[in-house]
């Protein structure tokens, strides 16, 4: 029976049970997190062959002749922009390999926007009242950018296809509108693929800022988790028809494909964007960590070897995100005690309660050892209007902890739900 | 006898003897690099076995149980900052360890000044007319991040015991001098170490603006070529005895230590400045490459380990120092064609041409196949007022080449003259 549908005699007698459970859990002084995207030791060790790739004088010079261990090559090496070119279908010569993070790549690139300006317009700092779209529910990290650098953000909500298009229109009339951040393959944290017409919407968009620029963050690029992995436009083939390839910005990483912390990022961006990219690039370093670009080329070779790569990681988390599954399907589905996803790739699960408060459930949850991604972190300044969104990122746990884990959370829904009906 | 006071008629013959040389070194068809501070392939080869020091997983683990593959510590690992600690002097809790960039470090640092102040002042985009002091002739890169951000240059002529402080002293005292690039130790290009009251007069700075800061970048700090090393003071600890630490910020890096492009950065600052510079980087990435900090920790041990392998560092650079410097004594020295510095460590000998046109002298060497750092470089927007000075980077040729490449070099001031004479 659902909760809403039973006596308050019922429900004190429903939440006295699970009162004595939350004890017996307390007790076992547990300390499991489910917080952050971080894979465990066991995908860890799928790429460690890949350190001892470069040992020898000659292990260090690339295809061209160049020595890695020096100074050189500014925007990445020639066969690791290569490798990425097939990764994202765009030539080499629009890709930058950079160092250990996508988020930096990122970071720096809205910094660049703030102090020099994008395609000769006045820098964003100078300009008066900056805002940006900021997809919700989205990554954290990219709204505290935002946030660093005083950029308004403008919530738009997600649909099972993306974001809100229609919204979106609406909001680039605003010539303060400057751009916006999408994760557009299986996007953090609601695993949501944009649909066909949803990349063409944004595509398409004639933005009033002649200073709009999308951040395209496709992290998730090759991170399927099953056999019917989702399929995303090429962003800049389809640009092409509209011309619009100038506003959009592509990223991702390795990061979750070697080693977080320890792998290679990569830009994508047109020949004018990169005109602007690597002409602070020229500023801003002599060379990225080519010895660490090489050690990726050696190991995956091609797509293919990222691929096979990808599957062995598939291995191992896809019966983790079972295992959240399973027990929220057991514990919250028939009582309608919340929503989920189910993707087909990524590293979240995103859970919407539907009778109580997120913020509780996390409270709860922390009492009992289990850390959970902040409730509110997947909205601008951790403020989720509808307080209902808890992010579960179910890698780095070990099975049996994420179990106990997952029985925590569904545990501390119910209370949450039982206490606010009270 | 000197070249001024030679008569007509011997000029010409001078001339035409040396004409001859020049187009038989130009039948050679050679082609030499003396222009950027690389070190050489037997150097590069002298640190390989780091690269195969990680090859277990638990290789990987930290000395605090952090496993290196994954996600966190943001500021550096521990073991890494303690190895920082010792060569610096600056305790472990004030040292971030970056990228492969202290560069890339320096840049981000004045890009946060730009963007979002210093010590709650204004930040420096919203000021107007910023400006920097830049000790002349100095390295190009830093004059180049100036330029990037808008920020003005005034030059500040080096001496022998480091930049003039009584001019420095001056112009601090407008509120608009923010800052000031420094290589305190075997300086880019002259080699000078900044002598101790030097070190206490910048110490002992009481600048104007709220918001200065000094770039320390003590690029140099092991990096002797003799028996006979410079002393370098501290900056922090003079600092202390005026209370003046957070007008300081610090870097080094083991570009030319271990591998350049594939080292580790890092950067030292007051606690004041640290929370400031830390409350940036985690907006900005979520953790750097702990994989190669831990190579290089595992590799150097400490301090000991470090300075053990910069001996054998200038067991391959200081003989190529003296091939140049031979040369000079040889060629331009007797007839007062020049002057030029010996130094005890760094990367670089600075020439000044006494009676031509240094623009000159690099063109003659261009066209002889002898590449020098752009002649102008040394000084800001690429304009040295006397055009006088020329960077000679020795490390990268070979010994043979670099042989040939100073005799050309020698070739081209004393042709360079007596073109200006005749």
């Amino acid at each position: 029976m659902q909760y809403s549908q039973m006596s308050k005699a019922d429900l004190l007698a429903k939440k006295q049970e699970l009162d004595k459970t939350f004890a017996e859990l307390k007790e076992m002084n547990l300390k499991l997190d489910m917080s952050r995207g971080k894979p465990g030791a066991d995908q860890l060790a799928l790429s460690m062959d890949m350190l001892t790739e470069i040992k020898t004088p000659d292990d260090c010079i690339a295809s061209n002749g160049f020595d890695c261990r020096n100074y050189g090559e500014l925007g990445g090496l020639p066969e690791c922009k290569a490798l990425f070119s097939e990764v994202l279908g765009v030539p080499a010569e629009n890709i930058v390999v950079g160092g250990n993070s996508s988020l930096n790549l990122m970071f720096d690139y809205i910094a660049q926007c703030m102090t020099k300006g994008v395609a000769g317009n006045t820098p964003w700092m100078l300009q008066d009242g900056v805002k940006f779209i900021c997809n919700v529910p989205g990554y954290d990290r990219h709204f505290t950018i935002c946030e660093h650098f005083g950029i308004e953000m403008i919530n738009v909500e997600m649909t099972e296809n993306g974001p809100d298009v229609e919204k979106i229109r609406e909001l680039v009339k605003d010539p303060k509108v400057k751009g916006m951040f999408c994760v557009p393959k299986y996007s953090n944290p609601d695993g949501i693929t944009y649909s066909d017409d949803t990349v063409r919407a944004l595509a398409a968009l004639q933005p009033a800022a002649k200073d709009f620029r999308v951040i395209w963050d496709n992290a998730y690029v090759v991170h399927d988790l099953n056999d019917t992995p989702d399929q995303l436009l090429n962003i800049f083939d389809v640009c092409k028809e509209y011309g619009t390839e100038d506003n959009f910005v592509e990223f991702t990483s390795t990061s979750k494909i070697s080693f977080p912390g320890a792998g290679v990022s990569v830009l994508a961006a047109s020949d004018n964007n990169m005109r602007e990219i690597m002409k602070r690039l020229a500023m801003q370093t002599i060379s990225y960590d080519k010895l660490n670009q090489l050690r990726h080329v050696k190991y995956f070779k091609n797509l293919d070897g990222i691929r096979a790569h990808m599957k062995k990681h598939a291995a191992i988390i896809a019966p983790k995100f079972q295992i959240v599954l399973d027990a929220l399907d057991r514990e919250l589905k028939e009582d309608g005690l919340a929503q989920w996803t189910r993707p087909n790739g990524g590293y979240f699960i995103s859970l919407n309660t539907t009778g109580c408060s997120a913020k509780r459930v996390g409270e709860l949850c922390k009492e009992l050892g289990v850390t959970l991604t902040s409730v509110g972190a997947t909205y601008p300044y951790g403020k989720d209007p509808a307080d209902r969104n808890i992010r579960i990122a179910p890698t780095y746990p070990s099975v049996e902890e994420l179990q106990k884990a997952a029985e925590v959370l569904c545990l501390c829904v119910k209370l949450a739900t039982l206490e606010k009906l009270l």
